[in-house]
């Protein structure tokens, strides 16, 4: 093996290619990026339990003189690209199973890893795919996969539900405490699917797919998804269960509607979270509609001190004063990813879950469960 | 007590307090902040083991209806006014020695601390003072503080070493493995001095000094440093003992100089700091004077890789080839605070300390000791 391509093109496929490396892997194998130098274009695989990417590397500045395939050691070799002078870096084997690295006055060589020990990775197109603008897919991604459990003692919950039935693909996250769901409309009507992918796995793919008007296409079966989107190659493993039923967990009749701005609702919860009790880790605020139309946020820690915030409502409101008790954290987490300046919350009792809606957030929905207090 | 401040005066204040607020405290009371209203100005005072701060505000916004003083645990009280909104914020005593605050539509209280248990604090000004320009003692600071020791088992290398003799006063720190020394002309002639300022002390004095051509008062006594700028004092514990005579580490006749462009040598170091033998946590990096009188940096690890870089001096050499090995930590830390863009690099012999100098960073030199290797 033995070509030169310029410095720029190999980082930055490098840092995608970075997403799929792990530090700690029960096979060290994992922690190299295999390197396949072909005629006119460059192939690089990284892969850990959970995802596995693929890039190919075409460009204008890649001079091959010997074709070859190496495994090296990956995060001292992003890092020594990374921190290279020069324009162009040439790469070749030296003796002793070493990589040479060279750029402009830097010589420098790098144990390599054993090939045979890298696994055999199928990125195969499946027979099931459909196709989705990036953009569409990077915001179904953003308002879902921070709503999964990060705990793994209900696995299933650590995935976003992905259900496709004709032309609507619905995407749903719950941790049990909140619900995210999406709906979107696709541009063609496709076969049922119904399959679950580790949000994990969509948070590093969204680092990885631009804000343009191309199209990824998933292709998957009965274990893995793929995503081929450009040069890039990225599956990931789906996980096996049934995921619950969440459609009867959302109300649909409401007691008392409140429309917000919500800038000033996010901002008084979270002052009142800074001084509030705690469940665990999260701070515990309550919300009232009081008699004369105004919304009061307050929290109170015994020992601390106490915090009371009038919100104004932006419209008239319909129903009556009530109390209700939640986490911060997960109104806080829901109403960050709401695109709408003005957001509705629905509420239907002082115990039952409340949904968040906007404007401008078409067929997105936001379900939090309240906490009981006293 | 009852006052009105604007929000953002009051806040940058704070943050300057917090610089002498400890988390973790023996005396609970510290974890206080000591606001006192007085007819048309406000003091603000936290102190720790090392340092106290004291600020006298005088706004226009500042409107007093009655004076008083108050301890508030200070983590929150910063807290809440950063996340407040409004442009005034409204500072009351309310029932239960709590203290109530008002800003647009928030209504807060907090629970206050026993100001009895605040301890004394003396900000008066010492008999022996200096003067000195604010861009100056920055300057002093970063050139040297960075080099103290942050291991306790000498405390006394923990601190940068002022010495005043005449109009020169020279600031020196070491860890015993490097040592920086600055030297300045001060406008006028004082008494001899010799004190030692804990570097922790400087590194939190050199985050609230800004960038303009004020004075800063320098008072001292045998235990305590005051800074006086502008409605700032800030003061400082000093470190008893006898610092070490450095003057004769400092070798003065050199077998060989070479001049570097600093941005090259650095580049070149960190490179191959990235596949180095390791002295405990130091990356231990080569340097040699071939005789093609060009400088070659060098770095093996036998498990990882080696690397080779080449770095062409500016000038032309005076001396003769020779190897020397460091750890690069020290050199890169050290170039870092060179202003200069190139700088000279004085070697002695291979075992011996060399220095560093830059054209353009006068009267300062930064000293490494080389390690032995084979």
């Amino acid at each position: 093996m033995n070509f030169q391509i310029n410095k720029d093109t190999l980082l930055n496929n490098l840092i995608v290619a970075q997403k799929a490396l792990s530090n700690k892997t029960p096979n060290p194998a994992l922690q190299g990026i295999k390197l396949e130098v072909l005629k006119d274009h460059l192939v690089i695989t990284t892969s850990n339990s959970d995802i596995a990417i693929k890039l190919t590397v075409k460009d204008a500045s890649l001079a091959v003189k010997s074709e070859g395939s190496v495994l090296i050691p990956g995060k001292y070799f992003i890092e020594i690209i990374r921190k290279l002078d020069g324009l162009k870096v040439q790469l070749s084997m030296a003796a002793d199973n070493m990589l040479r690295i060279e750029a402009d006055r830097s010589d420098i060589t790098l144990n390599m890893m054993d090939l045979d020990d890298y696994p055999e990775l199928q990125f195969s197109e499946k027979v099931k795919s459909i196709k989705i603008n990036v953009r569409v897919l990077k915001t179904i991604i953003r308002q879902t996969a921070f709503a999964t459990s990060s705990i793994e003692n209900r696995p299933i919950l650590t995935g976003v539900n992905f259900k496709i039935d004709g032309k609507k693909l619905i995407a749903i996250a719950t941790d049990s405490y909140r619900l995210s769901q999406k709906e979107i409309e696709l541009n063609e009507s496709y076969e049922a699917l119904n399959i679950i992918i580790p949000g994990r796995s969509l948070e590093e793919l969204i680092k990885v797919l631009e804000n343009n008007n191309d199209q990824v296409e998933l292709h998957f079966d009965h274990s893995k998804i793929l995503f081929k989107y450009n040069n890039l190659l990225f599956q990931s493993r789906l996980l096996e269960g049934n995921y619950p039923e969440t459609s009867k967990l959302i109300p649909t009749e409401f007691a008392t509607v409140i429309k917000f701005n919500k800038e000033n609702l996010s901002t008084a919860i979270e002052r009142a979270s800074l001084l509030s009790s705690r469940d665990g880790n999260n701070a515990i605020v309550k919300l009232a509609l009081r008699q004369d139309n105004i919304v009061e946020i307050t929290s109170n820690s015994p020992e601390i001190g106490k915090v009371l915030e009038e919100v104004y409502p932006v419209d008239e409101i319909v129903g009556h004063p009530f109390k209700i008790a939640f986490s911060s954290k997960y109104i806080l987490d829901a109403l960050k990813i709401f695109n709408s300046s003005e957001v509705s919350v629905n509420f239907t009792g002082e115990i039952r879950p409340f949904i968040i809606k906007g404007e401008y957030d078409e067929n997105m929905l936001q379900l939090i469960l309240p906490v009981r207090t006293e």
